[in-house]
């Protein structure tokens, strides 16, 4: 089968954590990212494809490389427009690469998942099921009565079971995020799932499904080129496209479709709450945390190797990063949305951005930056460049702190080792390579007028920025 | 009158804002650091007197400088030893410099005074009280039956009044600390005031009850040559001095003193519970917060310009720093002690310093450790200049990011501008002075193989480390 991950999430709901340059499926919050996770764990179902964003596609692609995944079978859209356009998008590219009749399944980026024996046992199980002719959902057993989640019900109706008794049965009806009192009923009746956004279908079934009740959605994306997989391609296609959920543009309505309950240790991570409730879950403790009075209970994700105290208060959710600081009382956590809404019209660039970026050729992190300087810690990985370019305004110093760079200043090639450094005038061409296996750092002092990362002209770029 | 200013404070409530490197009084809360304030209202009173401790003797200088206080009227303890020994010290040394028989007044650093003209009112009124020969303190007309003070009952003989109604009356007892229901009973009496550390009387006066009620100390302290300032003057006399409160050993056995009790909107600044009663008293809201669902009851103190979202906690007091936070809740703030303690037994740094230091010359601060690098900003002030040195792992690069510094390396002289830099080889002699008027400033990176304080050889110094 071919599973499909989808990596368009620009989740501010972990903020300040995540951002739009940095989405929960970027987060290392479980030994190593969610998407690597992912990844490696649908690999053995067979070889992943990855429908990611324009906007994250650096950090995509070095993920799936990590991981893998050929580039060929990475599709980038112009930007996230819910999952009825990305799962739309994955059925039609599958279609043109011959793989319609073959199973695919699809699955979100930023879950977690425990127990991986289970996640793939339940899709084998569901890969049947879209043999024949089914769409089948993961459907995951309630240990709670969840008012967040979408609830799916089954009929009595079981279409197909595994040796270990797992079974698959039809499906009736979703009903997003009930009240305290219907999720109660819910989760008491044995008859209720979640629906955890992981599908299994055959595209040539989807393409009809699609066609029959998302016919605006399904033309756009059926005219584009079969070949295509980046955001130019796409930009024609998205321009106009709907933002539905694929649950309410194709899975509402659909009178044939089949869930299979399971326990595979989900969890949407769609909160602190929700991050919290799973390190309290699995003993984990994060950071230099001093608890005093109750403080020990609450939950701290800590900012590097910072000391956190809490004192006489048990029931926190305290998230650290260099530029933004969250306190939020325990069930709380999802009017963290409103604290990003707040920040973005205030124009305060912590809404989206840390003070680091992931960038093609490595990263950049702000160590200070004052009106009269700016210093950065670079990163260039092996094998990668930095543009040729100049700046009006700044004259850099680069100070190696690790391997050996090769400089290009002007034309002229340099070589400076750990603790040397050059000075790049402004005006002066100038690029940064690694050569080496390692990777290379510097630090760099901008002095000047204007520090902006507009202030750039480039010459020549290894990833077409020119 | 002379005024001394105790400032040996070396407070760890107000962590992790203070800290042993930078106590209370030197912290800049309410415009201006707490000394800073202090020296300015006590100045109208008379040339004032400082008695500060070793440990933040350039911090101390810097800020009695500022305030222009001569150097001949700083005396620093080689360690705090409570305030009986710098009041004793304070005493001998104002009888030895001929002012026995004048009025002075002893008045902590690292309070606040809201109203300085009512503050300066009760000191000369205290002065005349002095005059004919009693101690008189100020005692703060509570307004709160306050269990964390020390309380003063006056008894109904009034000894004087000014023009304006304000009395001085006898006194009787000290009460350390009362519980709640004492204080309550206190707080409604009208005969209790608050006891703030701040005593006026003639040094001749108390050299005689220092003598009759806490020989020993007066012994040690008098044996003191009366020409001594500095830590190293006063060692052999410091070396098993006891280390009481004035309170404990003067004023709660002295049959005959004198309250002022008085309204200076006075606070002991004493706690971060305190910090936040005053704040919402002045309608002071400090840094960029959102506050969501009754986070916007909460304290904040930010650090430089991050910003804070506090959500559905009303109560909280939230203290950020660059390398530790504090979260408690309202009226937890008394256990900022333990956890200081906490932190100093697990050997964390955080405990007692904080990654920027005030040095005789300047300040530097660590913007980045790893092990293969240390990045630091330096400041040195005008017509300063750090000592002629030299380390044996490291090899620093400095880019002068403002002024003009003068930099010898081997005996050479170098003058770099402003985006211009020097590189200083592991084992090469050199020396950062400011010779102009504006403040120099350098990033400083460090690389090699050990980046501790300890690895450096000192030729010469303008402050005497070498």
């Amino acid at each position: 089968m071919t599973p499909v991950v989808l990596s368009g999430g620009s989740g501010t709901r972990l903020w300040p954590l995540s951002r739009a340059s940095l989405p929960k499926q970027f987060l290392d919050l479980f030994e190593g990212s969610l998407l690597g996770r992912t990844l490696a764990r649908v690999a053995p179902l067979g070889a992943p494809w990855v429908v990611g964003v324009a906007g994250t596609e650096t950090l995509t692609r070095r993920a799936a490389a990590a991981a893998g995944v050929a580039p060929e079978r990475l599709v980038f859209e112009p930007e996230p427009r819910n999952t009825a356009a990305a799962v739309a998008l994955a059925c039609h590219l599958l279609r043109g690469a011959g793989r319609g009749g073959a199973v695919a399944g699809v699955f979100p980026a930023d879950h977690r998942i425990a127990d991986e024996e289970a996640f793939r046992r339940a899709v084998r199980l569901a890969a049947a099921g879209a043999r024949a002719g089914w769409v089948v959902t993961l459907g995951i057993r309630p240990d709670r009565p969840e008012t967040g989640y979408g609830w799916i019900e089954r009929t009595g109706e079981e279409l197909a079971r595994d040796g270990e008794g797992l079974a698959a049965f039809r499906a009736q009806g979703f009903r997003e995020k009930p009240d305290a009192a219907t999720a109660a009923a819910f989760a008491a009746s044995g008859r209720f799932v979640w629906n955890a956004g992981m599908f299994v279908f055959r595209p040539d079934d989807l393409a009809g499904h699609f066609a029959r009740l998302a016919p605006d959605l399904w033309r756009a994306i059926a005219a584009v080129d079969p070949a295509a997989a980046s955001p130019r391609d796409l930009a024609a296609a998205y321009r106009d496209l709907p933002g539905e959920s694929f649950d309410v543009a194709v899975m509402e309505k659909l009178d044939r479709h089949a869930t299979i309950p399971c326990d595979p240790g989900w969890s949407d991570v769609g909160s602190w709450d929700e991050v919290a409730r799973l390190d309290r879950a699995d003993g984990r403790r994060r950071g230099a945390v001093v608890g005093l009075d109750g403080g020990e209970e609450s939950f701290v994700l800590p900012h590097r190797d910072k000391v956190y105290a809490v004192v006489g208060a048990p029931d926190l959710l305290v998230v650290d990063t260099a530029d933004a600081l969250l306190v939020a009382r325990r069930g709380s956590s999802q009017a963290v949305r409103t604290v990003v809404e707040r920040l973005a019209a205030q124009g305060r660039p912590e809404a989206a951005a840390h003070p680091f970026e992931e960038r093609p050729w490595g990263r950049f992190e702000v160590l200070r930056e004052e009106g009269h300087f700016k210093a950065k810690l670079l990163r260039v990985d092996p094998g990668q460049r930095l543009s040729y370019q100049a700046h009006r305004h700044r004259q850099e110093h680069w100070v190696v702190v690790r391997g050996r760079p090769e400089i290009t200043l002007d034309g002229r090639l340099l070589h400076p080792a750990p603790g040397e450094a050059v000075v790049v005038p402004a005006g002066a061409r100038h690029r940064i390579a690694n050569p080496g296996a390692e990777p290379v750092e510097l630090v760099e002092v901008q002095t000047g007028s204007y520090f902006g990362e507009d202030d750039i002209e480039r010459f020549e770029d290894d990833y077409d920025r020119v």
